[in-house]
């Protein structure tokens, strides 16, 4: 067999246009995860991609992969000479197609890791479909080429089974969705994508329209309004898996575009939509991942949430709670302590054993939240406490503490004493580091949580006013409609998130539903009656004419198919999904186009680039 | 009872911060659509709208709706009169919660046409839970109102029953699509909406990039390249229902945004494709309409559809054929039909029934079309031919023509002689006019067809240079890649459409996968390397890499809607549907935007208004 040969065997066959044309009648029989021992003696054709090739004993073995699985693949030259010939020309990645016989693995050379390890396939015949050239990186599951490489090659990352399998589950979970929520009479809806821009928040994707120039249609960031309306429109109960667009600047686990399955219901309670949600998410659980999450699911006020955890999406997958020693301290001798708005503790048993290192990086990281340090006693193995601040306590404030806290030999306690909101974000995140470094969550564990009982509104330092806690067609809880006006942090909503191990799976609420009320909150939102015609008129108007009461929930699929694979990256359950500067390294979107197109439209390119915004300028002068 | 007493059960009850915040416990125990003589006795909860109020005998009757339908309740002041009482206040579309018993219909009042119409329901208590403003039209499936109004308040418009059963409708199809496509294996893949813009024909929407400044997103046309990409990837079988967008000037049965059952498989041949599909359009028409279609679609070359219909999209629920009869008047005395470049005849049985007016309105419609005029022949009840053209014929023409049309008393027969493309489109046109003006159209039956065997390229006689019928990824039949650049015209493509009732609901094809096939076609199209490459890169990179031979095919959802619907107007089957002009009379979409959020994306409007296109300019001048 000389080198010659094999070129030749190649050409032979590697004709493209007549791999093109046809198959020449050949179909599948199997896929390649689908034949075992009860098969052995039956003629099946297989088709699929080169994973390996190794040759031994005058044999050609190949592995044979498709979306399924893999199959060992025999050329002998006893039984197909020309096949076994040609079959040197194989390489990693070529399409192949071939007929055989299946065989039982040798004595001893079966393969118990691997659905078709018992068996092997004889090739009696074969077809080249394709050649490959060299991937750019192996297509294994271990793979350390970088991520830039990766989504260039999409199409070749997406061959690797780990990544391909976070597809076929997410299909599945979809599916499950749809038929839970069709079963219970919810109607699938398609809302527009070319839309009005509203003023929710996030910033729109725009769109130019070129039949009505100057003007703009913008991407939804939800379909909030729209499910509104076919309330209104009696459509009674709505659903819909949908791409959502917030053109923000993307944090490590945002997409540009992304999936929710947003639902709304008419003539609902809060119990009706809690208890179809998690019949949902049970679903979604139980039929991709075998997993049984629990009949009701535990409730938690926010007010506890941030009480405890310092979060209003605690992972209670473990405890390790907060605690507040403000009143301890309250005009005591440490004027740190004394004088702080917020003072809390978190007491972390073992702790004895950080190093100085570690409590130096956790006195970092807590200063991404805004924390000016983090205070801490270490309660060593004789019961002393070793603190740079334990100093400053009395005696009285040290046995309350170690009273309030149940402070034992080999703890440590950290403190935060600062502004509620970063005591809570400091200590709330730190709480999620301790736990990990403790090994103190259940890594296979599913702790689903309600978070109820939001404020409707907090305060904007920066603007100076009230905005909508989840958005402005949010009901206040009974009764409070009334007293927004005089105490607005005060009112709680009709409102309700779902988490699970510590991430926002869901959210939603009971809507506003009459004009009267609507107006209200905008009163109490500072929007005046212009304003709001303007910007929300159209829903206004619909609330006129007899809209019912109404609400709903969203959840973010990508999220949940993260948590059912395991997956560490949202890239790694879309399919073709956009780096953090929300480009496509695949296709090189988005891209120049033709200057035609955008006078068609009726806009051009600014001359001189945006202006950095004002701060930016400043810092930099 | 006099006004006032209403306004103050009114008032008494309309208090909206109360209705908002609760329906007090109350859940509906049926739909409107439900009760029927099996639940006499039973005490109900019903929640919907008033259709309909009548004060009859001191009762108050309503009619209650829902999404399902609708149920009678009455008002009695014997059995709650502090019910009764506060009724007077309702009107039509407020929106009700009633607790109440049902009851048997009194004797001979049933109503057989409503399926709750043998009961009706005594209310005990009922609460308001919204009032309405009167509709600017009435919610009735009869409905005169201009469309426009019924745009602007589409709310109020998907109230009626005929409206929101298209919906209703449409879920249903929508779902037995995915159980039908996931119980072959075809996992439901979501592919990007921001994505690269790409020359296939139609013009792009575009998304200013605002990280990516003087850069633009486009909104996908297809998911056609992103399909073709997932089967590289070793995905095997995908299908997503998907929103496409299109900035065309709309005709009246299209939208900017429409949906598309799209699907792609791998290692098909296009039996597989074209079963599959076959399974799919009997699933959809079973489960939704209970509508049989045959197991095996009959089938039809493009050639023998032109020839004979006329048209690539025949109906075929009715004959009336398109006959050649060029080589009769070959070389003969009558110049017009002697020097066409194709001459047709259609025949019509019992077309001497024809007003003179009726064929001059026929004359007038095939201009549209390109057609000089219109010829005709009337063979009357005596066997005499009138008409204005017979004289030029020789006694052998008009045997020939008489034996080939098979020519009876009482036929009209028609005429084009013309280029093929206006003969056929006129014919065949007018062959669609004539199938209803002599009723030879079964309204009531679905006539499904394969187009097969089209041509792979087409001229552009504006271009002048040949292009591709589907798109440039069809793969052409055996053998012929070869000839593709000897004889362009004479290619076929491995593509089918499939054609219902004469609309066009789905088409596919199977796709080149080899990077020197799809080179060879560029070079048909005559485009360049590096034109290719700038436009299909990452495409033609991709079939470098073991691409597998794939096909597939995307039907239009919206068009199979209005079918199964009968829906006269794609506005009809689209939640939020735009006006031709591209807006959307409900939320005043396209809008302005303001300046700087066009300044965060590094566009502005043009100063002066987009300049006409030239030869407009032209005719102007």
């Amino acid at each position: 067999m000389t080198e010659q040969s094999i070129t030749q065997g190649e050409e032979r066959d590697y004709d493209e246009y007549r791999v093109i044309q046809d198959l020449g009648g050949w179909r599948r029989s199997h896929t390649c995860n689908q034949l075992t021992a009860a098969d052995i003696g039956s003629e099946v054709t297989l088709m699929g991609w080169v994973q390996f090739r190794r040759d031994h004993g005058g044999l050609i073995f190949i592995d044979l992969r498709d979306r399924e699985g893999l199959t060992q693949c025999v050329f002998s030259p006893e039984v197909a000479p020309e096949a076994h010939e040609r079959a040197h020309a194989i390489r990693v990645e070529y399409v192949v197609a071939l007929k055989g016989v299946v065989r039982a693995r040798p004595e001893g050379m079966a393969n118990p890791g691997m659905a078709t390890g018992e068996v092997e396939i004889y090739a009696n015949e074969w077809k080249l479909l394709n050649t490959s050239d060299t991937p750019p990186f192996p297509i294994e599951d271990r793979v350390d080429a970088a991520e830039m490489l990766r989504l260039k090659y999409r199409y070749l990352d997406l061959r690797r089974p780990r990544l391909a399998k976070n597809f076929i589950l997410r299909n599945k979970a979809a599916q499950a969705a749809r038929r839970y929520l069709d079963s219970l009479g919810f109607l699938e809806i398609e809302t527009p994508v070319l839309t009005k821009s509203t003023p929710e928040g996030a910033r729109d994707f725009l769109v130019p329209s070129r039949l009505s120039q100057g003007m703009f249609y913008a991407l939804p960031q939800s379909p909030q309004i729209f499910k509104q309306l076919l309330m209104v429109a009696g459509l009674d109960r709505y659903f819909q898996i949908v791409k959502c667009f917030r053109d923000e600047d993307l944090r490590a686990d945002r997409q540009p575009e992304f999936t929710q399955i947003d639902i709304e219901m008419s003539f609902p309670d809060e119990e009706q939509i809690m208890g179809m949600a998690e019949g949902l998410v049970r679903t979604l659980f139980k039929e991709t991942i075998g997993a049984a999450l629990p009949e009701a699911f535990p409730r938690m006020t926010y007010r506890q949430a941030m009480d405890e955890y310092g979060s209003d999406k605690p992972d209670i997958r473990f405890e390790l709670k907060l605690v507040d020693v403000k009143d301890i301290f309250a005009g005591g001798g440490f004027k740190v302590f004394a004088a702080a708005p917020c003072l809390k503790a978190l007491r972390v048993a073992g702790g004895l054993e950080l190093s100085r290192k570690e409590i130096d990086d956790y006195t970092e990281f807590v200063k991404i939240y805004g924390a000016q340090g983090l205070a801490w006693i270490k309660v060593k193995e004789d019961g002393e406490w070793q603190s740079p601040i334990v100093k400053f306590f009395s005696e009285d404030e040290k046995k309350a503490l170690a009273e309030r806290l149940g402070m034992q030999n080999g703890d440590i306690v950290f403190f935060q004493a600062a502004p509620e909101d970063v005591a809570n974000a400091a200590l709330g995140n730190l709480r999620l580091k301790l736990g990990e470094r403790f090994g103190l969550i259940d890594e296979k564990a599913f702790a689903p949580l309600w978070v109820t009982d939001f404020p409707l509104l907090e305060y904007d330092p920066e603007d100076k006013r009230w905005v909508a806690k989840h958005h402005p067609f949010t009901s206040p809880q009974p009764g409070q409609m009334e007293t927004i006006a005089s105490d607005p942090g005060g009112a709680l909503a009709r409102a309700y998130d779902l988490v699970l191990n510590g991430s926002e799976i869901g959210g939603g609420s009971i809507r506003i539903h009459t004009p009267a009320a609507q107006k209200a909150m905008f009163q109490a939102l500072g929007i005046g009656d212009e304003e709001a015609e303007e910007k929300f008129g159209f829903l206004i108007e619909a609330l006129k004419f007899g809209a019912p009461p109404h609400g709903g929930i969203a959840f973010g699929l990508d999220r949940i198919i993260m948590i059912l694979t395991g997956a560490k990256s949202i890239r790694d359950v879309i399919a073709f999904p956009k780096t953090q500067k929300a480009t496509c390294l695949m296709t090189e979107a988005p891209n120049v186009v033709g200057k035609k197109q955008l006078r068609e439209l009726g806009i051009q390119l600014r001359e001189k680039p945006a202006e950095a915004p004002a701060e930016q300028q400043k810092s930099e002068a």
